[in-house]
């Protein structure tokens, strides 16, 4: 295929994605298709010769689309929102098209540079304390992980390495092993199962710090935990706190935590990935407070600030605590100005080696929302979560399980877990809608998520009048048959 | 920004890549700018209220373009080929159209299912042994990762847990800590810094094999340090062989390599980053032979075979290894069908979460070329790498320092290491061509790689010509001062 071809074909593409996104509501949200479904319909191995591109086209709708759960349809109310708008879409386009590594300065200034300032406009807009930010000469600054689950790691990796070089300067005759097997790392016991994950390929402990009723993690609980822990000799040296659970989007006590970490010389990291985007809105913003003694946040645009996936943002307070846990030079990687100190070589601040010209994205967004505009999507999902709530409340039979802040509600029928199981069942059977569940302590919950870009209050209607019928059918069979006891 | 304005300003922007590409040859190949070149040229914060298209599209030439390094250029022979074609891109735009997030099978069924077709595809492309492949019902199979590094980290901590749980058993005594304090990795001293960094984050030493005066690790330089640490009480675990490495491309000696490996239990990665694209080439699947003795396999289509980044495939024998080193499961990632074992959840393959449809552009360039088609891209490439040999060879002036196998020749004036480095300085700062320097032993080598889609003999004679004059240019300073001694 040539640019003349390239010219035609991307533009038949542009209206396919357009069609796709305007009437993705037409769609079924979730696929029919059982697994294995695919291989049967397509060849064994590649064609020899090219095939064309009006071969390809066609499968899209015959292969793949019969197999996409439709993260955009105003249906899809499960797990968090996957971002998606039409400025990041133009600017992926570009960023496929210069098609550069940014793995450091040399390899595309414009890559580097602009991720740093875009950073910095994103950690202004949720007011993040000066330290976090690059500004001219911070010592902080932020980076675009792939992922939540990266910053994370990267997180505790860093402050792993800060922890042993304390620790063997204090302790001269520890080896790293002694000290590896004495390091712990916490988080809240709602926290994601990427900090476990974390702490698993980091190599070291991690412990369970209990929530409370609201599903928070408080000074006390933390404090409890370390003085059992260092009494035992375990080191501890990492708290990841959460703004914004998954199960039910509920937030740790930083004000509390924060300084028991910073006197403890434990690295707070704070995972807000879904949460984050809304300290955009003033209004939301308190639930940050407390991230002066955190030494990493992190939060996901790719959720939910209409930055199409990945683009996971990250700020540290001290770049030189990331880039002392990794730095490897090799030469052909070296360049002229990386000695000025002036340069961010972002290979130093993440597991690949290899970057896409991921800022584009983000420079698109908020320039063709601007901030207004954004806080509009924000705060549509959070009304809209509560109409749900309020919906759900005049239902005696359901109950909401945890205070609705964002746009997540979680709520279930009162009764069993079985019960619960069987209307998830029946919902995700339907295929109308698409909702995935929790467990709240022993509790099976329905979480009913905010997601799509286009969602408005009548698919929220919809939804709700949908459970509500699935729930009646079901409470009436669930009446006769022996599920009940 | 609605769909009807997408549709527009996306043509637009399809006609702009497609200029962008189709002129790369008229821009200046490594930009002008300055550390802290962009800064100054954008506000200080994200704008309140929404901008035009219109205002960020003229943007991109005004801010972005002078800071870019043009990595497309067919006068760019720096690091390695990042890989770039229209279906490519064209497949990328329709991944970010869906949108869709594939952590488990159930976010969308399509996005696994191809990827596991796909991998199998491309694995049979190279003759990968029948055990890497996912087939219906095999044991092993690919993935995607985001990039070469990944794949060795993955690798690496699979291998620790698979030695962790083995030496437990073993020696109930031993406590995880213990273990991983004498676990050793391995890995050529020409293998890519990311190894090094794997084992730092793993938490395990790692030792460099010497490399022949090829460049090449072969059996009995391993056999020697592994009696050596086994004596002192190590546990050799890991050892990851490269074919193709960065500084050279030089080959491992698998079929040395992989029966020692066999035997002393320690899991032997592949990284082929670079080179494994060339072996669906039958003249260049000889290189790959011993891969039978592997457990793990990586390249990266992103490089070489038209996949624009990020697309790193990888393949392990067991799947299971890999899964069994990470796997957890928190309620709302599961899923009805994962317990059928029908099933590929690739969420439990890698280090982040979230994943895109990133097998799209891996359907679209294997079916719009063809097999032909990609293999005549490589030997292209791979006969003007020895055209450019043919050239050095040519000069009095100049040696080549490893030998040319695929499409990277090293090279340097014959003398000190200072002159070397003020010819590639010179080169560079001409900004005509952009080459990176290696070491070889202590040597300070030149490395041409080829790498542009669209770069032509025509292009490697230019660049011949231009470093052979500025030769000229610097041996004439180089006599009349001090340097020369």
């Amino acid at each position: 295929m040539d640019a003349a071809e390239f010219r035609k074909r991307g533009k038949e593409m542009v209206d396919y994605v357009a069609d796709y996104l305007e009437k993705i509501d037409k769609r079924q949200v979730f696929p029919d298709v059982e697994p294995g479904y695919l291989r049967p319909l397509i060849p064994d191995c590649a064609p020899q010769d090219p095939e064309s591109f009006e071969d390809v086209f066609k499968d899209i709708e015959k292969i793949i689309m019969p197999g996409v759960t439709h993260w955009h349809s105003p249906y899809f109310f499960a797990y968090f929102p996957a971002a998606s708008s039409f400025p990041a879409l133009l600017a992926d386009m570009l960023c496929g098209g210069i098609g550069c590594v940014g793995f450091s300065w040399a390899a595309s200034p414009a890559c580097t540079e602009l991720e740093t300032v875009m950073l910095d406009w994103l950690g202004k807009m949720i007011n993040l304390p000066e330290e976090f930010l690059a500004g001219k000469d911070g010592q902080g600054g932020g980076v675009i992980q792939g992922s939540a689950s990266e910053a994370t790691l990267i997180s505790l990796l860093a402050a792993r390495t800060k922890t042993i070089r304390r620790v063997q300067s204090e302790n001269p005759e520890l080896t790293e092993a002694e000290i590896m097997g004495r390091l712990v790392a916490y988080a809240s016991d709602q926290a994601h199962s990427s900090v476990e994950r974390a702490a698993l390929i980091g190599g070291v402990k991690i412990k369970n710090v209990s929530s409370d009723d609201k599903f928070t993690v408080c000074g006390s609980a933390l404090k409890k935990v370390l003085d059992e822990d260092k009494a035992s000799g375990l080191i501890p040296f990492f708290f990841c706190a959460t703004l914004g659970t998954t199960p039910c989007c509920s937030f740790d006590r930083l004000l509390e935590l924060g300084p028991i970490c910073n006197k403890e010389n434990i690295w707070m990291h704070i995972d807000a990935a879904y949460a984050g985007s809304a300290f955009i809105c003033p209004e939301f913003r308190h639930l940050l407070n407390g991230v002066e003694f955190a030494d990493s946040f992190n939060f996901n645009p790719h959720k939910w600030l209409l930055v199409n996936f990945d683009c996971s943002a990250m700020w540290v307070k001290k770049r030189s605590d990331l880039i002392g846990a990794f730095k490897l030079e090799p030469l052909y990687l070296q360049h002229h100005h990386q000695e000025s100190g002036l340069v961010t070589d972002y290979r130093h601040w993440q597991i690949p080696l290899g970057r896409r010209f991921r800022s584009l994205k983000l420079w698109f967004v908020l320039r063709m929302y601007g901030v207004t505009g954004l806080q509009e999507h924000i705060r549509k999902h959070v009304r809209l979560s509560h109409q749900f709530e309020h919906l759900v409340l005049q239902d005696e039979r359901f109950e909401i399980c945890a205070e609705v802040v964002l746009g997540l509600v979680c709520f279930r029928l009162k009764g069993s877990n079985e019960l619960n199981k069987a209307l998830l069942k029946s919902i995700n059977e339907a295929k109308k809608i698409h909702l995935v569940p929790c467990y709240l302590r022993e509790k099976f919950v329905l979480r009913f998520a905010v997601c799509s870009r286009t969602v408005e209050s009548t698919h929220v209607k919809f939804a709700w009048q949908h459970i509500s019928q699935l729930a009646t059918d079901l409470l009436q069979t669930w009446e006769h048959d022996d599920h009940q006891q």
